[in-house]
């Protein structure tokens, strides 16, 4: 275990899209577990829009990252060495273990992953952080019942991938809007949403109309700015506005406008949530099972765009998001063999 | 009864705040009541910044007056002739009347008014449209329990002076924004508000971090625009905004900007939700019966804006609002004598 640890630390509050001098390389040596403590190599890592708050130097709903600490990251990995008797080598664990190679846990700090349940990065996506978040974003939220109308807004993304899917399998009509042909194409065929509409296409807003004639009673947003505004036009009365993300303004380097339909809110009788993951995590199990089931039959369908890559490339992975480069969850697989 | 019947009619849907061109005054032969009918001569109508949106030429939340109508208001009146068997000459009623002088009515079209309980004009302000939907608003929309904080816009409106009251009635801390000290002196001092907020004298933001410095529960707003997003940035955790109106936008000839601070919703775990008060009208008696208790034990004050005036004054009264020149509710009380 003598293995250097390669780390990206955040060395400037990023103005506008992360740059590469926002963030320091630095590798030392793996640290060895003391009694209670166990050695996770990291094997995955999440990349998720979030991150982009929690290095803004701002305090949102969770500390912002300080410069000079490693980067907050959730990943999988495997237990390499261990001094407590819980927690044996060759394990496989889930936890925030940042954007690092190895990383030293306690108990309450990992939870174990099953495989036989799902891959590990399946652990990442539908079973992590995205799959809780549009489940709970769904169904506590947004109150999601069978035979409604549903719009999701970066549906070919991580959460919206699978909040549309779980749209579907609820007895709902689901139309998702993307950017571009392809991955509005893999929304119908291969997520089974009833539609898709391409923003960079344009006049997003007819689209909406003709896909959703009675009105949108549920709209999953994940992007905000002006896809927020045009969904909000086409609201049926009582509908349900879930902010979920806001990826089109989350590197603005200007305060990015409001949206100004939000009067329609008044005028349809309709609310406008936010809400934040980590409020739900005494409920997480029952999330878990449901979406295990839903996977299990095949009736749900983990997409995961891994990046095979090393620590340093953490930071241009991370880009790919906001260039709206993946299709499913972004993953950075890091070697599994050394 | 062969009085004319005096009308305002909209002429034209106005652009930006309403010009006398965009009304016509009509004098007419009064009608008569013909069998299960009676005459009202209408004596006090309301003046509702809603009223705005009605003669946009748009349908929002109820069908826009036409060209030509005679303009939609609600109003007190009394009967002066009948051929209906419960209606009797002299009997006090409200009711849609309409900017007119004499409106003939049938079954279900009226509420008997009981003078007893209030003066007339208090049953168009804190016992009717304007109590209702502070009531309303605040309980079912907002959710509203002891010793949460509120704020209120438009606190020395119709809307926001008995909804700032009915927050103190419950127990809660009350801090209202309005323009200028003399209607900031009558929050604090007539009506028992915690602290008022002069939105002209500016710095809305640092006032209210002084005056709620755990954050705003609950946001009853009825202006939108700058204060709205101000707010957005002080609001506790869970914290609901109810969308009452948006006096600040009414007139706007532009698409007025929406409130860039919308994702503090998401931090906060917080939401907006818009109502209209027409939707909770079978629960209108439960309302009444306690706004009328607080008013007779003298916890509640209806504060009345009343303009002596003719029918062809209502343009002109109506302009009031959206100048910002009442104190409580804008009432035009026309001749009783006549």
């Amino acid at each position: 275990m003598t293995s250097a640890n390669a780390q990206i630390r955040l060395a400037a509050h990023p103005v506008g899209l992360p740059q590469p001098s926002d963030w320091d390389y630095t590798e030392q040596p793996a640290p060895q577990p003391g009694p209670g403590e166990f050695l996770v190599r990291v094997e995955y890592l999440s990349l998720d829009p979030a991150m982009r708050s929690w290095i803004s130097g701002r305090h949102t709903y969770i500390e912002p990252v300080a410069l000079g600490d490693v980067m907050r990251a959730g990943g999988i990995g495997r237990i390499v060495a261990s001094q407590h008797p819980d927690h044996q080598v060759g394990e496989i664990v889930s936890g925030r273990f940042g954007a690092q190679r190895y990383t030293l846990c306690r108990d309450g700090e990992v939870t174990k992953v099953d495989t036989a349940l799902a891959p590990a990065p399946t652990h990442l996506a539908a079973l992590g952080i995205a799959g809780l978040t549009a489940y709970f974003g769904l169904f506590d939220v947004g109150r999601l019942e069978p035979g409604q109308t549903v719009v999701v807004s970066g549906a070919a993304g991580a959460v919206g991938s699978i909040a549309g899917q779980i749209a579907r399998i609820t007895g709902c009509r689901v139309i998702g809007i993307a950017g571009g042909p392809a991955k509005c194409a893999t929304l119908v065929d291969e997520l089974g949403f009833d539609a898709a509409i391409d923003y960079k296409a344009g006049d997003v807003r007819a689209r909406l109309r003709e896909h959703a004639p009675d009105g949108v009673d549920l709209f999953f947003d994940n992007v905000g700015g002006a896809i927020l505004d045009d969904v909000l036009t086409c609201l049926a009365t009582g509908a349900r506005v879930v902010i979920s993300g806001a990826i089109a303004q989350y590197n603005a380097t200007q305060q990015a406008p409001g949206p100004s339909n939000y009067l329609q809110l008044l005028t349809k009788r309709a609310s406008m949530t936010g809400f934040v993951i980590f409020d739900y995590a005494d409920r997480y199990p029952e999330a878990m099972t449901r979406l295990a089931e839903w996977i299990s039959t095949g009736e749900l369908v983990s997409f995961e765009h891994l990046v095979q890559g090393d620590i340093k490339d953490f930071p241009e992975t991370l880009l790919t998001l906001f260039r709206g480069g993946n299709t499913g969850k972004l993953i950075l697989a890091l070697p599994q063999d050394q």
